[in-house]
């Protein structure tokens, strides 16, 4: 099972989470390219890190807007979010070959996220961007995701995710944030359940009934207070069930970045 | 004898220049990568464009200075520097690989160009990022530029420059823009001083003696009134004097863009 | 009647529009005030232009959206959204002191315009902003919108708004710029709907049926190619038919601008 | 002897220091402003916390720089330099109304902090935008600063300001951050400085010969580890010494803020 989270989310003089720590902890980063977080610095740095940690480079793109952290839909033509996607795979990959590593899939981030989820026609426009820069690249997202449909038809790899600390309803999809019990706060129990979804493919929801879901990967968030230990509960829970926590695919570098 | 061209310095719905009438006398475009001007959607259309022209596609770097078109000197690290030149670096290649074609050369713009002819941390810092993006890319210049000597030095390819409509002094530098006469205007003269240094390698400097100066390629501007007329005027004037005008290199893609 | 037009829509290196001849012609001017449009010097500029012509200085408010010249929705937060207005409230006050004028009105701009005509939680978000900041402001808008009856209720003045060079369907809403006919070119025709608008309250609609439409100002658009010659063509039309072409309200200056 | 801090430095998603703690420990906020830090909200928030605690508001204007927290030197004009701290006051000067107060004096941040105490022309940038903007202002710095001389001679009042944890050269100039010893770390010592500062007018310089220093106003940081100890410290020694704590002007507000 692999371990995703975000990463190299400071912008100039702020700084977000404890990346050095997480480095040491997951085996995915989702490192964010400068539209919604992330600057020439941080992405540099990041994937420096990130390659000394044989951790895979995910470039987590999203809308230009950094006063809003990528968290509000923007409705901006699809044409041009092909090119915004571009121009973040581009940077990134710069930084990920001089640190001698390349970007092994794409991951959209915040509002983005949320609305590939059902958007077509933003949907094609991420699927287009991924291609254009390199087919070869695997994309990242929930179960279900009109993105991801997409991408498969397109010729895509599709890696599927699950949350951690998060809730599912009985349909398998994420009980929104706005409502009680969304996000899960303790260690153990978070460890637990990724247990169950990787050894058995299903997580208990908020009916009680257990629930499919098929993950590639496992993302832990950075930015909640204690973050890095329920990365660590989780990893440590992982491995004495005999999991074997990974990259989805492992760092062959017989080709190189297609740039 | 190479003519280069500022482009893609549009920003959003704002528009710069007659890109479309430049990209068809030009030979080498310098395009904007979204720092000091040019965003996703104008670095994408003008390499489809320079590919479709023949034109080569030049890195046009600058200083992170949306709002001051990177014309102002800023006192930024060289270790940010250099990232922030391998970003704009990696972003343009994107648009590049996604129309066919490759990045050329890079180009440094406004105050960053100004700087680097003495600024020795500045110029490491943008060497730097050429050599990790990718060594062989060419950088184009002003002859004596301390920023060149030490791209020299690196093992990169130097490219120098003379300005069509600019007066130089009896030491082969420019007349400074706030001088009189420093700036020519008139097609017919400026295209015979073009065909002079492409044909016998010296123009007539302000004290009336004549300066040596090898050129590998000449900038039009595309900013002025008259620019296109003023670029047109130049290439009937080489070719029309027997001089082949056309990109450094030939576009050879045997070779794939390093990112 | 007044003549309203968006100006100070350049920023930094790059312009748009012809500011000086359209302040010879309208009687109000909307400034933008740099969150999608406008920096400081086309403010200060601008704010300067219009106290000497005696042209009534309008905050033209909109996104935080420089990239998308604020023309995408943003689905910002309420609280967010009444902040940034504020912000540009007062920015724009500072110049309008500085050049001995005040703010008299609050027009929102592109997508922000569209959405406050049905979003309630953007438009209430509006109306906070300019209560919190001047109460004796006007806002200015298509009648109808929701954020103007809110203004209403709320104790703002509220003047209505027609477009001098926009269909309109029988049910006196504009005809969305993707129909044919939506917009109109021809100076002579526009002028005349100006002037059966003025003097008779209606226009014919796309049906050949009149609608109503009670407006205190024609908007005159600064950004299409003959822009100056449809706005010279719409005031002069207007005053040979005897109707006086003035701002909403005399510029009295009795009262400070409240900040 | 007022104590003043740094606040309101986050930016969107990232925070900067803690406001809260500091708002209950100094007299005078320098509030940024939206250029190097600071936005629409962290601006509301600042106010309002800070009229909440008596806490005087100051404008800290800095160059337009979020990506480089305004810590870089700029060689902007100084025409938009003016403008630029224009636009700065008006937006702040909107949320302090906002929130029953009214800014009292202006502190330039960071790089502009220091180009002031040299720089004529940005120097005299500064001084007209804050004339423009209201005569009444103060305006803190250091002794000696050329734009605080400038600022006398436009007949602005002048509060002069000393730094609570640097160390003073026997020329009672700050020792460069770069040298070792620069920043004094440990808060008793700073505790006493201050009150030795403010009972006696002097302070021990790195020579160990005492240097006169005139201050009005103390500058605790906020953005380093323990700095809110650090400032909790110096106000009990200052107390403790019998020295009033308090802002450098009873807040009258029989005048409204000048916009």
């Amino acid at each position: 099972m692999d371990l995703n989270a975000d990463l190299g989310e400071g912008f100039g003089h702020w700084t977000l989470g404890d990346d050095k720590a997480l480095l040491s902890v997951v085996t995915s980063a989702n490192i964010a390219c400068g539209y919604h977080a992330g600057d020439a610095d941080t992405m540099r740095e990041t994937c420096i890190r990130a390659a000394e940690s044989g951790v895979a480079v995910g470039a987590h793109v999203g809308y230009r807007d950094l006063a809003g952290f990528g968290r509000r839909f923007i409705d901006v033509a699809p044409d041009t979010l092909t090119n915004e996607v571009l121009a973040q795979l581009g940077a990134l990959a710069a930084f990920a070959k001089a640190a001698g590593t390349r970007i092994s899939y794409v991951k959209p981030h915040g509002a983005l996220y949320n609305t590939l989820v059902r958007h077509e026609s933003q949907a094609d426009a991420v699927v287009d961007a991924v291609r254009l820069f390199d087919p070869a690249l695997a994309v990242l997202g929930p179960p279900g995701a009109v993105w991801l449909k997409r991408a498969e038809v397109a010729g895509l790899r599709v890696w599927h995710e699950a949350f951690a600390d998060r809730a599912y309803t009985a349909a398998a999809t994420l009980l929104p944030r706005t409502e009680p019990g969304a996000v899960l706060r303790d260690p153990a129990e978070i460890a637990a359940r990724c247990v169950q979804l990787a050894t058995e493919g299903w997580v208990r929801s908020t009916t009680g009934r257990p629930v499919r879901i098929a993950a590639d990967s496992i993302c832990v968030h950075g930015d909640t207070p204690n973050a890095v230990d329920i990365a660590r509960a989780v990893r440590t829970a992982l491995e004495s069930a005999g999991v074997e926590v990974a990259r989805v695919e492992s760092p062959l570098r017989h080709t190189r970045q297609a740039v």
